[in-house]
C-alpha cells in the first residue's frame, strides 16, 4: 500500500480506527484479526513468510511482509500511518520462550516499532505481557499494588517493554496500554499446553503424566483473550491491565472436566508422575477490577464451554470420533 | 588498543580486573575513575569529545573516542575486552531528564552496549538506575519488598534497562548488578541542585526561595557514592542494590547545616516561598540493609563532613572567601 493510498484512506475515514498487528498469524493474533475487524477497524497485519497466510474469517486484513527482527519498521508504518498498533509478536515457543536471547531481539524491536509508530502520528499502541511479570504470590495480582519482580528472562523483557512503551508514548503525548495475559487456553494453542496436552492424551486413551495437580491457574478462553485485547486497544484506558478471568480453577479441576466431557477414564490421569518445575507456584490468579471497571470488559465464554470447544478442535485434528 | 595488544595484556594480568567507564566524564563517573585506579583495576573510559578531558588524579585512565548514542560499541569493546563494566552514560541535564525522550535513546544504546560487553566475554556489568524506579512511600525503600512503579519516563526508561541489563546477562550465564542511587550531592554537582543552590545562595548573601523544606531525601555524598559502586561492581552481588546512606534528613536540617557552617542569616532562607513540585513526595530513603550485609559497605563521609567539603567547593568557585 503507498503511502499517497493510505494518506487518502485516511481522509475518507477518519473515526475508523487504523490498527496496526503484528504477531498476527500467532495463536492469539489470529482470533485479534477477525475481532478488529468486527469491530470495524482497518486492519493491517504483519507476515514474515514470503506469502500472507490464508486464514478463514479474515479477508478484509491487509497484509504488509517485515521481518520485525531484521527490518527497519519505518517505511511500512510511514505507508500505513495506523492510529493504533496490537504489537503481539515476540518469541512465544513453548519450552523456549521463558530463557531465550530472543526475548532481548523482541525487545529491542519493540522499541524500535513503538518508536516508529508514533513518530508517524500513532495515537495508541497496546503492547502484551504476562503474569510472569508479577512476582507470584498466592493472592490475587493487582496491577499496582502486586509486587513487579520477573524471575525470568522472558518476564523481564516483558517487564522492560511495558516500561519503554509507556515512555515512548509520553514522549509523543500519546497513549498506550499494557496487556498482562494469564493463561490463555482454546483451539490452536500448541498441543503441549496443559489443557492440549490433557485432551490430546484422553482423546487418544493414553496415559498422561501429571504433577500434582494441586496448582491453581487463571485460565482464559482464546477468543475471551482477543475479544478483550480489542476492547482494551479501542478503549481509552492507560498503563498495565490485567487480561484474566478473575477466577482460580485448579489442574486437577481442569482435567476431570476434560474426562467428563470426552468421556475417558480418570485413571488415564497419572497425578504426581511429574515434577513440577522447581519454584513452580501454587497459585497465579488475575484481580480483573480494573479490566472489568475501568475497560468495562467480562469473559463471554465459561470454562465448560472453553473446554468443549478445545476438546472439538483436538478430536478434528487428530480425526478422533 | 588493538585487539592483539589487549589480549597480551589479559594474559599478563589475568586477576586484574579490565573496568570500562561509560559517562566516566560526569559528576559521578569521574570520581568512579579514581576509585577504580585506587582499587588496582585496568580503567578504560569512553569519551564522546575530540579529546580526551583533563582529569586529575586519573594519568593511568586509558580513554577510547566514542559516542554511544551513534556508534556500534562492538569494536570498541572487542578492542578493550573488559571484564567489568560500570555502566553510568544516561542523560543527567538538570530540569531535563525527568521526561526528555533521550532517556530512550539511552535505553537502545544501553541495550546494545550491554549485548556487545557480554558477547565478548564481558564477565560482570554494573548498571546505574535511580530511586524513581520506586514509587515513592514514605517507609525506606527496600530492593526486593517495596513497589517498583516509576511516574517518570527516566524511571521507567532506568526499570527497563534493570531488567534488560540482568536478562542480557542472564542469557550469557554471567552476572549483572544494578545501582538504585539515591541523592547524591558533592563537589561539581550541578549549581541547581538542591544542596548547591543553598550553599551559592548562602555564600554570596543572597536570598534563597526555598519550599516549605519538610521533605526527608537520603543524601550521599558523591565520594561515598563512587566507593560504593565501585565496591558493588568488583563485588559477586548480584541484582539490585540502593546506594543511599540509609539515613532521612529534612532539606530544612541540610539548610541549617549550611547556615551554620557558611555562618550565613537563616533569615536568608525563605521557606515557602516556593511551590514544591506535584507530588513531591514527604520522605524517600532508601533501606540499606543489602549495600551494609551483602556488599559490605558504609558510608565513610558523615553529612556534616560532605557539606563542608561541598561549601568549600563552592567558595573556590565563586572565589568567595
Amino acid at each position: 500500500m503507498s503511502g499517497a493510498a493510505s494518506l487518502e484512506f485516511q481522509t475518507l475515514t477518519t473515526t475508523r480506527p487504523i490498527v496496526l498487528v503484528t504477531g498476527a498469524t500467532g495463536f492469539i493474533g489470529q482470533r485479534c484479526l477477525s475481532a478488529l475487524a468486527d469491530a470495524g477497524c482497518d486492519v493491517h497485519a504483519i507476515h514474515r513468510q514470503a506469502r500472507p497466510p490464508a486464514m478463514a474469517g479474515v479477508a478484509s486484513v491487509r497484509w504488509h511482509r517485515s521481518d520485525l527482527l531484521q527490518d527497519d519498521p519505518d517505511v511500512l508504518i510511514a505507508g500505513i500511518r495506523p492510529t493504533h498498533l496490537l504489537n503481539l509478536a515476540w518469541i512465544a515457543t513453548p519450552g523456549i520462550f521463558w530463557s531465550s536471547p530472543e526475548n532481548l531481539r523482541w525487545l529491542q524491536s519493540g522499541l524500535t516499532l513503538a518508536g516508529a509508530f508514533y513518530r508517524h502520528g500513532g495515537e495508541r499502541a497496546l503492547g502484551v505481557g504476562t503474569c510472569a511479570e508479577y512476582r507470584w504470590v498466592p493472592e490475587d495480582l493487582r496491577e499496582y499494588s502486586s509486587l513487579l519482580a520477573p524471575d525470568t528472562i522472558y518476564g523481564k523483557c516483558k517487564l522492560a517493554m511495558s516500561q519503554a512503551l509507556e515512555a515512548t508514548a509520553e514522549c509523543s503525548g500519546r497513549r498506550s496500554a499494557w496487556a498482562r495475559l494469564f493463561f490463555p487456553y482454546g483451539p490452536g494453542e500448541p498441543s503441549s499446553k496443559f489443557i492440549s496436552a490433557i485432551i490430546g492424551g484422553l482423546i487418544r486413551g493414553e496415559r498422561v503424566a501429571c504433577t500434582d495437580g494441586h496448582q491453581v491457574r487463571d485460565f482464559l478462553f482464546i477468543d475471551d483473550v482477543a475479544d478483550a485485547l480489542v476492547t482494551l486497544l479501542l478503549s481509552n484506558v492507560v498503563g498495565p491491565v490485567n487480561v484474566a478471568s478473575g477466577a482460580g480453577v485448579s489442574l486437577r479441576e481442569i482435567a476431570a472436566k476434560v474426562c467428563e466431557v470426552t468421556g475417558a477414564d480418570p485413571a488415564l490421569l497419572r497425578f504426581g508422575e511429574r515434577q513440577a518445575p522447581v519454584g513452580d507456584p501454587a497459585r497465579v490468579v488475575g484481580d480483573t477490577t480494573r479490566l472489568c471497571s475501568e475497560v468495562g470488559w467480562r469473559p463471554q465464554v465459561g470454562l465448560d464451554a472453553g473446554i468443549r470447544s478445545t476438546i472439538a478442535y483436538w478430536r478434528q485434528a487428530f480425526g478422533v470420533r
